[in-house]
């Protein structure tokens, strides 16, 4: 069966959206955050964790599993459900962002029949076509599939990024022919920059080939401006159907889900708060912190009060210093489930006040603690 | 309130004992294993997850929390227990063992006073005595304090071990002397190689300084020879009180477990189970295994199906073996969960052996098949 979405109710001063997405392995409340399981598990966290903080659909990464365990022995265990033990609803990427990003080098060779690069593990030559892509992820299994894109880089000129969207879409129509799984579902991915006129272009050709739901890509490049992320949404919203979910894709600053949730985006994923957290960094509603900080030494208060999260209602701030000092992971542990329930919760604040026609006012007064310092 | 050991049956056969230990934060039944948490955490795992494999009482380290975060921070904290929010008995180490086997480049110099060593974090020069390894307990506020000790290497001779043991004993008095904790209960220690003579008059004159019960120590030094410790529990165990725990330290071997107690130990510690489990290996009733092996690539079975730990329960050998080679630490959290299940487990079955007559009987069982490969 195919995903469904089902869309509830629009807030009356903005373009957010609140609805209900049904899949094969639970349905969930949008707008929505996705905590990150690279490579078939979320870094530290036991699928029970997630479950605890409120996190009802997970990320998974498609050239990660590709090169670690492969797709083969993944489809052998029965799909990547079975494969982590966790039965709520998995979304992949198409492995498109990841070429772009870690190939060795950073060199690769596009052609019209797909990328070669070479394994950011042992430098061996790849290749990846939007065939392969889609196969994989065909036995991967996950509930959501996305279409083989080509990322260009935020500094692509029109001409380039025009040239690039054709082939992403011919690339798109590639890979739907061949799909071929049907408990699962494909979104189409919209690129362009920061452009009107191609991300116009991108997104009207990308719904003429009916896919499930619809990305929105290559804003999550850190050369990136915020405000080219903010058009890039704006430009490709109306164009997008009501009825198919939209994910913006690679986002996960706090902010940037206000702003994509009041263009109309119904789900992010990000490696963000998992990757802070191994940092040292937690989110606060005061705005980031980072635990090594000196004067949290003697701080024997949970890093929110009013944080409902098992570290804010067990640990302290002084413990989890020392255990990120110590380089001990139960440090970056319990802050990967603070970071995440952060968001969780935040989406779920959204969601509410989109119901109640009080988005606006509830993203006033987040902004008004986060960005104070 | 000090620990009150009773000693409910001996094994027929064998000096194995079945006892209860009472603590300030609970009872457990002996013999036991204890996990160790080195930095006030059971490397990857939660307080949650010790108590659900069935862990009654943990180890810290008071050299490692001397030197981080700092015994002040701890007691600030409200002691070792709220620090780290575990609610179980804890027992620390003396630091005595860390001087020895950590001091950068090995080298320290042994006076009368103390031990002068430089820290293995940052070369920095320390100073440890039997009064201040005493007084960092004290303030960490554990159920059970060891006597500061020297642990000669296994290659001392006869003259040096008995010139040290008499150090020994006299850093012992002065470790009781100055202990001041009403809610803390201390251990003497009983030195003396293989050498009968010496661990006899380390035993007597240790046990006539009346501790709340007694280790038996430098047994774990891994260029000693498991039949030296043997004997080494043999010479000493005839000289202990039948009424106070018996405690052989850094020990955490299967068959280690059994032999110690065969001979009449209650209690054992290692970072064996956990530090195997991060290198990617695994006991099991047939022996160790290391889950890296190309044979488990596809063997979508429990490490062990008999197994009753959280990772058995829920993973295949070929996913926790992608998460190890992956090098994610969810990885090691399952295969430290398990490790440690399976000595928690085996000392289950050895109480209820011993209570039962029948401990030689388990202990044949258990050797046939983990001494098969």
């Amino acid at each position: 069966m195919k995903i469904k979405y089902d869309l509830k109710h629009v807030d009356k001063n903005t373009k957010a959206r609140f609805g209900i997405l049904h899949t094969n392995h639970g349905d969930f409340e949008t707008p929505i955050f996705m905590p990150v399981g690279t490579l078939a598990t979320v870094k530290t966290l036991s699928p029970e964790e997630l479950k605890e903080m409120g996190s009802a659909v997970i990320l998974s990464n498609t050239y990660h599993l590709w090169l670690r365990p492969g797709e083969d022995i993944v489809k052998k265990a029965g799909g990547l459900h079975k494969f982590m033990n966790y039965d709520g609803p998995i979304l992949t990427d198409s492995g498109g962002y990841q070429v772009f990003s870690l190939a060795k080098n950073k060199k690769k060779d596009i052609t019209e029949e797909g990328v070669h690069f070479k394994s950011h593990i042992d430098g061996r030559n790849l290749f990846l076509t939007p065939e392969l892509s889609i196969q994989i992820q065909n036995k991967l299994d996950s509930d959501i599939a996305m279409s083989f894109d080509e990322c260009p880089p935020a500094s692509a000129d029109h001409e380039y990024l025009k040239n690039s969207i054709e082939r992403t879409l011919r690339w798109a129509k590639r890979g739907k022919d061949v799909f071929n799984n049907e408990n699962q579902s494909l979104f189409g991915i919209v690129q362009g920059g920061p452009h009107e006129d191609l991300r116009k272009f991108s997104a009207i050709e990308t719904v003429k080939m009916d896919f499930d739901g619809y990305s929105i890509g290559g804003v999550a490049n850190d050369d990136e401006s915020k405000e080219d992320m903010y058009l890039a949404i704006d430009y490709s919203i109306p164009y997008l159907p009501e009825d198919k979910p939209r994910y913006l894709m690679g986002v996960g600053d706090p902010i940037d889900l206000f702003e994509g949730v009041e263009r109309g985006i119904d789900m992010f994923d990000c490696v963000h708060p998992t990757r802070l957290a191994r940092h040292g960094n937690a989110f606060t509603r005061n705005g980031k912190i980072n635990i090594r900080n000196e004067k949290f030494k003697e701080d024997f208060t949970p890093i929110e009060d009013t944080c409902d999260c098992y570290a804010c209602k067990h640990y302290t701030k002084a413990y989890i210093r020392h255990l990120i000092i110590s380089e001990e992971t139960f440090g970056a542990r319990l802050l990967s489930i603070h970071n995440l329930r952060f968001l969780i919760k935040l989406m779920e604040e959204m969601r509410v006040a989109i119901k109640e026609d009080r988005f606006l006012e509830l993203k006033e007064d987040f902004y008004s603690k986060y960005n104070k310092k």
